[in-house]
């Protein structure tokens, strides 16, 4: 018999959630059974309960940013033991065959990964995310939670912690090297501190200055609104590197006026619409747009020890399930700092 | 008394060009006077003579695509001598303070460099190109043209080789890597044999198939056209590089699409409209796009003698000073294989 697992579940399009059950499947020989402490809000969540991006599942739960303890290991399990710290991210499988897989990219299999909910396993089940108390995954995509970061505040990291480190990673953000974050959100928040333990300069290009003094703790070194579009003129030829954390259009050919030689903006929100540049705005300094997308696994272990090693975790607000439906507006308003947490402890009903 | 030059002068934006003469200044300690044997027309003398860009300095003498023989050197100059076979290409001067000439990368000098024609030097003297008999130029923004390359076919790869060398190398070109040039014309058909003598594996992706035969000569592995929008589709994840020599605008999502991870699409051809994408074909696979403009001098020695050594030269049809205003038009029609080369022993009025 397949566990019966309490869940959030939304039924269709932008509708409220509600308690209910959802089968997990039996634990496989590679499968870890975590109990689930809590599970992170991302925005992305919230396009695809109101079917934003299409093709949506329902009845779906969502939730890709989880945090829990092993409750029970498959027979050959070796990475994970019963009472481990752990966590899940965005994806609970990949071929494991392509060449991204083999290189440790397993968010870009070619195959498409199983997403964590709002997928479908490969043999067609659907899959369900964090939303829940319990949750049965591969032991390949689990990973571990250093002890020194509480699991509530770890939550986040899997998702906009990832996000945001493999880009700053991979575009070399470092010591002598300047960063600007647009966007001061989940991601955001995550981007700063984790540049600036990189040891990079950061500056965060927000509309507002209405968060400059929390960013300014979090490691920003400058911190400028952009609504007065002198900022960015001023600007011109500063960075090394953008991350650009906002899911809004934003004016591209401006922020790469800001880029130094060989400069690169690289989107990890992401916009609807398409956007537009002149050509003459990447030529004129070798810039690059670019896109990057959560990261793989073994990079996203690397991030968890990494935010360990440096105290780095989430800021978060923990919510109930009750107030799940109203979160969502909150989030698509701005108003939250920065990340919102359910404590899957109030799931079950009484 | 400064020089008078023969040269093809055009007075306004658009007019045909005439015989006249234009001044050349005195020789300079560190300077280099040049009998100048072949001028190449680039597609962006065009651009600039008919004001296409904006802001032309009129009257106008192009040519950014120089070969000659050095007549005369300066007391100081210890770079060249005479008789010595040289170009220069698209600018003449440049800070040498900024970071980036510092770095020599002098074609993205912070203050602007000097264009070699339609600019001006920083004492506010406009400069004169290519379509004239004699140059005086600084010795260090004159190169050596390596003994094995005739000068006329030598002339265009100071700026046609050079723009597409540069970002063959910096995006990597070479064994096991797949590469795309997007135009057959004067870029494409040097990006083809660039590549091909780097060791890359090459793609042409042309409108139509007529080119074909040449292009496999030049070193194409495979040739395709993209009239048949099912090609794209076809090549879906393929490419690690793609360099865009054409000026037309394109549809970027679908020559995206074709690139694996990490892969990157350039644009050294300059659409003057906005191009547009959507921020999923970006982060879908970590893809970039990005620009790059000709190159540094040093980096454009470097390609003289890549060229000399591996056999490389632009194929030219030479014309004479009365055929350059006629030649304008089948350029822009896409009518020349693959650049058009004045032979400036006709300039002079007889």
């Amino acid at each position: 018999m397949p566990t019966l697992t309490p869940a959030l579940v939304t039924r269709s399009s932008g509708e409220a959630f509600e308690r209910d059950t959802i089968e997990r499947r039996d634990l496989g020989a590679h499968d870890v059974l975590i109990d689930i402490a809590y599970a992170g809000i991302c925005h992305s969540d919230i396009h695809q309960a109101r079917e934003e991006w299409g093709g949506a599942i329902f009845p779906m739960v969502p939730g890709h940013e989880i945090a829990g303890i092993v409750r029970e290991v498959g027979a050959e399990v070796t990475k994970h033991a019963v009472g481990d710290r752990v966590g899940i991210g965005c994806f609970v499988d990949s071929c494991r065959e392509c060449e991204n897989c083999l290189a440790g990219e397993e968010q870009f299999c070619l195959k498409g990964n199983v997403a964590t909910y709002n997928g479908r396993q490969y043999d067609g089940t659907p899959t369900y995310g964090g939303y829940s108390t319990q949750i049965v995954a591969d032991e390949n995509y689990v990973l571990r939670i250093p002890e020194s970061i509480p699991l509530d505040v770890a939550a986040p990291l899997l998702c906009a912690g990832i996000t945001t480190y493999s880009p700053l990673r991979h575009w070399g953000a470092g010591p002598g090297k300047r960063v600007a974050v647009i966007g001061m959100g989940g991601l955001g928040h995550m981007a700063v501190q984790i540049a600036h333990a990189m040891g990079a300069h950061i500056t965060v290009l927000s509309r507002t200055l209405a968060k400059e003094a929390e960013g300014r703790e979090l490691g920003a070194d400058d911190y400028h609104a952009t609504a007065d579009p002198a900022v960015l003129r001023s600007l011109r030829g500063t960075f090394d590197l953008i991350i650009n954390t906002v899911g809004a259009d934003i004016d591209v050919d401006r922020y790469l006026s800001t880029l130094r030689l060989d400069g690169a903006l690289v989107f990890v929100g992401l916009p609807e619409n398409r956007q537009t540049f002149r050509v003459f705005s990447l030529t004129g300094a070798r810039r690059s747009l670019a896109g990057s997308n959560i990261g793989g696994i073994r990079e996203t272990q690397e991030m968890l020890d990494f935010c360990a090693e440096q105290g780095i975790a989430s800021i978060i607000e923990t919510i109930s399930a009750d107030e799940v439906t109203a979160a969502y507006d909150r989030v698509v308003a701005g108003d939250v700092r920065y990340r919102f947490v359910i404590d899957t402890a109030t799931i079950p009903t009484s």
